[in-house]
């Protein structure tokens, strides 16, 4: 095996990575989308939290996750922006997101995965296992989003629809 | 950079993978132990399926799926392996699986992981995003499951811990 094949033989490569975590995000998107108004910040099961503080705990990490990866500035995880309970807002806000994400994404080298951090200052791992507890966290909530929007009698977006 | 760099340089390598898998397993496991024995067969929410339901289709897709992925051998997805109602013997049918993974991953080429294929004969893909949809729709209903023990009011197992 050459060096080339070595350079192009990843199991993952970083766009591939940044293009499943934007696709997750895109369903998240439709979900937010899916609730009505009222209930998106207003039901919930068992005592758990509303979706919409479920999602604000979701822009508090891929976001500022991403930029603290690049940057190497820490700072707490902060789970409340003023949204004034609109979902325009919040989709808004995801958009924002979205776009922060593309662009700082294409900065961190591939080496850099493989990295100790210590994300917003409390959680240790690499660069990879904090991206990936990003997406996984994404899609363990986003996944109790579709129990609540089947208890509403709404439909889901399609799972596998990215 | 030099040939040995390229090569290391992996956004997740092979047994990373592995471990990010077998540790999302072993979460869904302890959630299915959680599960009060009556309940895990018949508690549902907005009409969707029992968590049973969505355990057997879990346990369809990744044993199968790694060894399909591994033979070239293709075969249509099963969902439907007998257990009399007996969270022992899915349990038993899980630690199989895990067991099955754990042998068959090492054969799995790291070139292999870009590779096209046609999983369970219908669904199009790549080896790695195959075995991603295996660890996100794993991730996504037992999500659904956490609501589902909350509705019980029942303490789920700890997200972060694998």
């Amino acid at each position: 095996m050459n060096a080339t094949a070595n350079k192009t033989a990843q199991v993952i490569s970083s766009e591939e990575l940044l293009k499943h975590l934007q696709g997750h995000r895109n369903l998240t998107r439709r979900t937010i989308e899916a609730f009505p108004e009222k209930e998106f910040f207003s039901h919930s099961i068992g005592g758990m939290r509303t979706f919409a503080e479920m999602t604000m705990e979701l822009l508090g990490i891929a976001g500022p996750g991403i930029q603290e990866i690049v940057s190497g500035k820490s700072a707490p995880l902060d789970e409340h922006v003023e949204h004034g309970n609109s979902k325009e807002k919040i989709l808004q806000l995801w958009d924002e997101a979205t776009e922060q994400i593309n662009t700082l994404w294409p900065q961190i080298s591939t080496e850099r995965f493989q990295e100790n951090i210590l994300l917003f200052g409390m959680y240790e791992g690499t660069v990879i296992s904090s991206i990936f507890y990003f997406i996984d966290n994404e899609i363990h909530h986003r996944g109790q989003g579709f129990v609540y929007l089947r208890s509403l009698g709404v439909e889901p977006p399609a799972f596998y629809e990215r």
